[in-house]
């Protein structure tokens, strides 16, 4: 998803007295592809918003390993799943195949936060997610053009990468589905706004996909009106609107769903990383009438995975995260705002609830920054060219937010000599 | 991956009895899109080649969960390995951003069992594993068509699918990538054993995917003069040569790779299923150029099935696993020629190993006689239009084979009357 140039560093100062950590990564470098590696850190395990290393190193994560860690780490109820599972001897079965009870009580936990009249359907990944939604409207409309936006990431996977137009690394070289390109607005004022009606007017379409803050992308924020007039075309047309939740569902921007911010209703959303296993939730009008039109080894059979996203949700609910996210979202917001005063090599500060990006001048600056912050002992992680997105867990304390920026501080002070 | 049309009969017989068993299936048909279900079992537990459902009723599981499960059920070394995640709080990793220990260790498992001089990238499922496998081939070759044989059957993401010719049900109203399908010849006999040259002679091509048991297709066998043809084209005009081991792969043939039965190297294969995570293993020649091609969230990153695919792999080298996988499906193979001598309702016994195919004269037959074995406790999946898929733990003894071919024998009987 991300890449950074700085990895020739990892033997840079006091890096050397991580041994550790170093023979893991030179090992890894000769036996594994090397994919969007951000910094030298490998992870052993961590307490609450803290990571720990393999030398034993704490760091303040502000990524939740790209959302995918929402409660942080060793929650004492997510410890107790994993143990409920060490004499049961069937951890991961063939999901799709067979039955088993994590699948019915992660489904129906998930569908009592969704759209009623809602049904779901489990699968390994964010970007399977997505595959599936794009399948699901497919199968309804065929193999007409999608509609996606540019800057747009659905994930990796060809059918999903076909919609994703963020980096041409992701790209190059790879066949394309039928797409229609559209700007992603975030301003109500935006010229393009209203190019969707004359594009569906125009053209036959299978279906829309959109993220509402995309996060590759560079913490976009979509506007209030553009995501409307995305609803109203799929509306008018009877053309499905895939909200790809990905990323921002379950309780990241202060609601379960991102598009409770925005009064709409869509017939397909897809999840992913804060559920622990990828989903979608569709519209029962959108099912495939035929079973057997979507399967797979492992979907719903990611036992111990689908526990978790379970429990996930309890605990969200029971610990009142949401009303939490939205507080500690504010609190960070205003302290990103005000090094943004402070320091005139940051030029934007945006996002929703705790999904927040801090954009520079350069990414060059932006690069060295992530990578000064991490030597300090701060997580944080790249989003579109020079942003860098902040993810902390939905757990984060006033106390912890505001060590981290001051580590964001000392290091934006160091920058300016 | 299969469907039986036999979920109506779910409230017939015995079955009323398994209270907990219904409730959950119950809610499941609400909740759940009714994927490829084969018949109602609600998988809790299991010890060695025993699943234990949960209603406490134990069946002789000769499907390993679609071959997810090679070393049965409850083997003390995995449970152990589950114990060591209880407290760590990182379970899973956002693994291609971040490192972390599991995902180099079993990178050295891996490569240690692989082609010399190779890579791997590993991802969240076998149809993924697919999807970069293709995705490496068109990154050097760019997007022309790929060649993929009929029956083939390489998962369900769109790229995986485009390569996919199994069930019309599989592939109706999606997209395609350009294709050239050829058949997938099982005698050495076969007159269009030739035709890739011609293809390859009049075609660019970016690669050539195949199986070499077709799994989902029917459990048909390459032939091996068909397999060195398609070596001998893929050296001739430098095409990737991808062999899909998705479920053929880790032993289930008798041999840690089923390419090693034809005696050739081919530049990229897939694994899934019985490494509890995909992977795409590939010629260090075939590497993307440029880091951040290829990456997933979770590829990497899903510790405890890594940790628990590094343990297979050891468990089947020091148990010896592979002699006793030959002579155990040996064994399996002559009871069940002996049943087919027996019962003219069988038309075929084939399959390598303990992969193993039982065709019947007819779809009715096979799909009334799988769903029979299921009420006398004996597990077994359908395979192409009308066979029995037989995948047994690669820890199944004699004795337990031997209690499976004696419950066959009696449905088989029973069949008659």
């Amino acid at each position: 998803m991300i890449h950074m140039p700085s990895n020739n560093k990892t033997n840079q100062g006091n890096f050397m007295k991580k041994k550790k950590s170093l023979s893991i990564i030179n090992k890894l470098n000769k036996l594994v592809y090397n994919s969007t590696f951000v910094y030298p850190l490998v992870i052993k395990g961590g307490q609450g918003c803290y990571i720990e290393d393999v030398d034993g190193e704490r760091y303040l994560d502000f990524t939740s390993n790209i959302a995918s860690c929402p409660l942080g780490y060793s929650h004492p109820e997510l410890n107790e799943i994993i143990k409920r599972y060490v004499g049961i001897g069937a951890h991961k079965i063939a999901g799709q195949d067979f039955y088993c009870e994590e699948h019915s009580q992660l489904a129906e936990k998930l569908l009592s936060i969704s759209n009623s009249n809602s049904k779901v359907f489990f699968i390994n990944s964010g970007a399977e997610a997505v595959e599936n939604a794009i399948k699901i409207a497919y199968r309804r409309n065929g193999p007409l053009p999608g509609i996606s936006c540019i800057n747009a990431f659905h994930g990796r996977t060809l059918g999903a990468l076909a919609f994703t137009f963020s980096k041409e690394v992701q790209k190059t070289n790879f066949p394309e589905f039928p797409t229609k390109r559209i700007k992603f607005c975030i301003t109500n004022n935006d010229p393009e706004i209203d190019t969707i009606q004359k594009i569906v007017n125009e053209n036959k379409i299978s279906f829309i996909i959109t993220e509402l803050v995309q996060g590759e992308g560079g913490v976009n924020v979509a506007s209030k009106k553009f995501i409307n007039n995305l609803n109203k075309a799929s509306r008018k047309y009877d053309i499905p609107l895939i909200i790809d939740e990905v990323q921002t569902g379950l309780g990241r921007t202060g609601k379960w769903w991102t598009y409770q911010h925005y009064d709409i209703k869509p017939n397909i959303v897809t999840i992913g990383k804060a559920l622990q296993v990828g989903a979608v939730i569709f519209d029962k009008k959108m099912e495939p009438h035929k079973p057997g039109v979507l399967s797979s080894t492992w979907g719903g059979g990611n036992r111990i995975d689908m526990a978790i996203g379970m429990k996930t949700i309890d605990i969200i609910s029971k610990e009142k995260l949401l009303e939490r996210v939205n507080k500690s979202g504010d609190f960070l917001k205003k302290n990103l705002m005000e090094l943004k005063n402070r320091h005139n090599i940051i030029i934007d500060v945006r996002g929703l609830g705790l999904m927040l990006g801090v954009e520079f001048l350069k990414k060059e600056i932006r690069d060295k920054i992530i990578y000064k912050l991490f030597k300090n002992k701060l997580l944080v992680i790249p989003s579109g060219l020079k942003t860098i997105r902040i993810l902390p867990p939905l757990i984060i304390t006033e106390n912890e937010i505001s060590k981290g920026v001051i580590i964001f501080e000392k290091i934006l002070k160091e920058f300016k000599h």
